[in-house]
């Protein structure tokens, strides 16, 4: 075996030594010979780790490998969180790489489903973040990593800024694993603000002409919070978060939850929920969380990424968010993750289908997206142990006296946009399983981890079902006007708001015509600008939408 | 909001003032100071992290806490994954810290019962590692952290040499919360071998006279595995590795896990399984692994954390274990925490008692001890999503068509060796956590998530039951002769046999005088040397066992 290990340490010299002659005697490679460079430390048949994140991207490495020549670059492996960019897909259609395993591909589903039709590449499998950076340690692991900082100085130490993300994870399972990392900065620097990412892990640093793409995926115009979503947020206040405690919390994206933080500092308030609820997030900075954090209402949240434009208002927070000594925000998904996982006690999300079992799903035929995070989330953390109110009570409700639970809750109105019914007897995501030749359904969170669904009609509290018939009889009781809610009839409903199983607005106190936008304690974008005593800068194209 | 944000800051610019006063002008702390400084940069009420790993320890800052002077520092509240070292109590004993959320107490686990009974001190929760690393991000981030590595530069950044276990985690939750990162080392140089922890994130650095305590937990002396371990380990590459196609795993410590990983070149080598199962593992690198890996039956392991006398090895072996450019490993306990909750298809791990349900423990009365990472392995990740072989395999046989399985296996002879019987009606654990005043008996692997179980009588595989009653009795038909096995009937054994959901010996193929110590690699921790060619250097503790 020590030969093995021989060729494996000389394998990773060869490759430097090919850098080397590209570079400019240390680590830095000028950007025009990015191309060059990729053609010269990657090898045929290589795993290829290129840091496609929920925000941030590698784009410059990306375009550079979709140019590589592929006479010279062919059957790479693919393995990346998120395929987002068209050059993610280029590699694959111009026949460099030809295998994949990745978490989330939203932007490009469509076209990797159309070029998985055409064969132009296998799925090895769909991951969430954590099951992915998990393989990247055991199974996948990179011979080259392609990954994005803010900045970097000569000897390769890497600064990634508020969105650290992904980087440190990647990098780690391929520095340790005899693999090259290669980092496209937006600029060199004599002396970083802080290391993120030690230069001893770094082989190749490529300055970019132009600064690295992000999305500011987690901003939500209040302006754009319907009523019905409000109504919901109530509910889900007064029925989930109020009863069980619940203190360390995360929330999905979407307007639902957008509009939980936003009437945490009017509707929870008047409550008397301050302080009691919603202390501990596990969240982005969302800029919907701006007015609870000046209301004194939360205590801490732990990060996965940034967002754009809430940096300046981060870096004024360090009591509330994980902040450096150079006074910006760290946040890393791996360790996020790990913490939405086993230290929240709730877990609240959208979704676009339910199903008779309480299944749901976003997916849809003709694409192939994944997950990323949601599904670890959405779900019950089986190896916990440490106990808290709102997980004993989870568990008692749900008639285990053995061990808690986790809260696992689902937003959905009973139609979408579009008029389509949310609740359909059988999820679209089994269609696909089907047509695309899938093992399973892709299943976004089981029904059997669901504890609870809120609609704009009521909450289903399906922890206190004891059979598949009360917990189908729940779901319809919430269904609305809808034929998957009309099959039940009025009787069984009532039985199941008697034992407070379904519950409506008026079983919890709250009269739906005080579900207004009043009770945003921000109206738009310009209100959480101002509550942030302007230290929020929205991206101009979110003040577009405040004109319009 | 800004204001609390200042008097964050400032509080931590304060701290750093007085440690400045005594240290040498930059961050180094001459060790004789190390009881001044711990009072200079504590602050009475402070949460407090002591890096107390499973292996390696922080002793010279435990102890210098222990030593505080109970006037100045009080009401701490400390956080650490293991209680391992009589300091770890004293600063309870002393008055110096009264609150306690921790993972594992093995080696103290009866004085912390006892002075969790005088009321020295208050247990907030028992986590898995995981979990507490979770909480260290969301709820109990520590104001100052006390860490170990093996060396620091005059900057403070750190290596941790092949340990390098928790410190990463620990000092990511302080520094980037506005806490302080004291790391003692064994000593200072100009030119570490690799940054592993960077300097920016560490405070104060202390030089001590002796090399920080260590043990080598995971070394297993082949001479001490009896022949009906290493029948139940023939059972479980026969009943589960083969069947399921098991490749990526995470192995339990003791003498049965030790007994499969010497007999893969062997009994599984002559069923053709090379590179069939147990290729990828998750795992410290355990001594008795080392012919396995000889042998080519191993592709990667993922590391923990490292073991006393495998440094060389390990070094040698960059293509099998995580290893860093300078030579040595580089392991992360959250990480392959993650990996083996998410990317390993199978638990397998010992007990010491199993009751009807399938839950298992190793709490006995009069003893805190917590599970440390057991929990977390030993349970069904349904927050996962990608497929494999043996993953759908599991949830078939489960009866769930929608979604796969983890397989977790418990080995158990039937009796321990005291003769005590391993299955009981009720467990301790359900009287500890009456005596103890816990929420819920401490539970290490919930029957629901138990996949098989195995004796040296034969194999349950608990997935192919339908009730309760079924998988109660399979376990009574392989708990011999105990009256928990007495209680069943010949009949119903039979049945269970029928349909597979009892495997003897014989169905499997297997003959039990077979089960000799002549199937092992290794005969003795010297036959380990010699398969290393030299490189296994093991502690000389194990090195008098071989002489006895």
């Amino acid at each position: 075996m020590a030969t093995t290990s021989n060729q494996h340490t000389n394998n990773r010299s060869a490759r430097l030594a090919r850098a080397a002659a590209l570079c400019d005697g240390g680590k830095i490679c000028p950007p025009e010979r990015t191309t060059q460079l990729l053609e010269a430390v990657i090898e045929p048949g290589d795993r290829v780790a290129i840091e496609g994140d929920n925000q941030k991207q590698a784009d410059w490495l990306a375009t550079a490998l979709a140019n590589a020549d592929p006479a010279r670059l062919h059957d790479l492996h693919m393995v990346q969180s998120v395929l987002a960019l068209p050059d993610h897909l280029a590699v694959f259609e111009r026949g460099i790489a030809n295998r994949l395993d990745f978490s989330f591909a939203g932007p490009q589903s469509r076209k990797l489903a159309e070029l998985v039709e055409r064969g132009a590449l296998t799925i090895g499998a769909i991951h969430t973040y954590l099951e992915l950076y998990a393989r990247l340690l055991v199974d996948l692991p990179p011979r080259v990593a392609l990954v994005v900082a803010d900045k970097a100085d000569r000897d390769g130490n890497l600064y990634t800024g508020p969105n650290t993300e992904d980087t440190p994870t990647i990098v780690e399972a391929t520095a340790f694993r005899g693999g090259i990392v290669v980092a496209q900065v937006n600029e060199i620097v004599d002396r970083l603000p802080r290391v993120d990412i030690p230069g001893g892990w770094v082989d190749v640093v490529i300055p970019t002409p132009k600064p690295y793409a992000i999305e500011p995926l987690f901003t939500r115009d209040p302006a754009k919070i319907r009523e019905d979503k409000i109504l919901m947020a109530m509910m889900a206040i007064a029925a989930v978060y109020e009863p069980y405690e619940i203190r360390r919390l995360n929330h999905g994206i979407g307007y639902a939850t957008a509009a939980i933080e936003l009437i945490l500092p009017t509707f929870a308030a008047a409550r008397g929920l301050k302080g009691k609820v919603a202390t501990h997030f596990v969240l982005n900075p969302h800029p919907t969380l701006i007015p609870a954090i000046e209301a004194g209402f939360v205590e801490s949240v732990m990060c996965f990424g940034s967002e754009l434009g809430m940096e300046r208002y981060v870096a004024e927070h360090a009591d509330i968010f994980p902040v450096g000594a150079d006074g910006n925000l760290r946040s890393n998904r791996a360790l996020a993750q790990v913490a939405g996982q086993y230290a929240c006690d709730l877990f609240i999300g959208a979704t676009l289908q339910i199903d008779a079992l309480g299944n749901s799903s976003t997916a849809t035929k003709g694409r192939i997206a994944g997950f990323g995070g949601a599904p670890n989330m959405g779900a019950d953390a089986r190896g916990r142990r440490h106990t808290s109110p709102a997980w004993l009570r989870a568990g008692r409700d749900g008639g285990d006296t053995l061990r808690g639970r986790k809260l696992v809750v689902q937003m959905v109105e009973t139609r979408q946009p579009d008029g389509t019914p949310s609740f359909v007897e059988r999820l679209d995501a089994f269609d696909l399983a089907e047509s695309a030749g899938f093992a399973l359904p892709p299943v976004m969170i089981y029904g059997d981890d669901v504890t609870h669904v809120i609609t704009e009609v009521g909450v289903a509290n399906l922890l206190l079902c004891r059979s598949p018939a009360e917990r189908e009889g729940a779901l319809r009781a919430i269904a609305g006007n809808t034929d998957f809610g009309r099959a039940q009839s009025p009787e069984t409903t009532s039985d199941l708001r008697a034992r407070k199983i379904v519950m409506l607005p008026s079983d919890l106190g709250i009269d739906p015509s005080t579900a207004t936008r009043a009770l945003l304690s921000a109206q738009s974008i310009g209100d959480l600008v101002t509550s942030s005593s302007g230290l929020y800068t929205p991206p101009a194209k979110f003040l577009r939408t405040r004109a319009a």
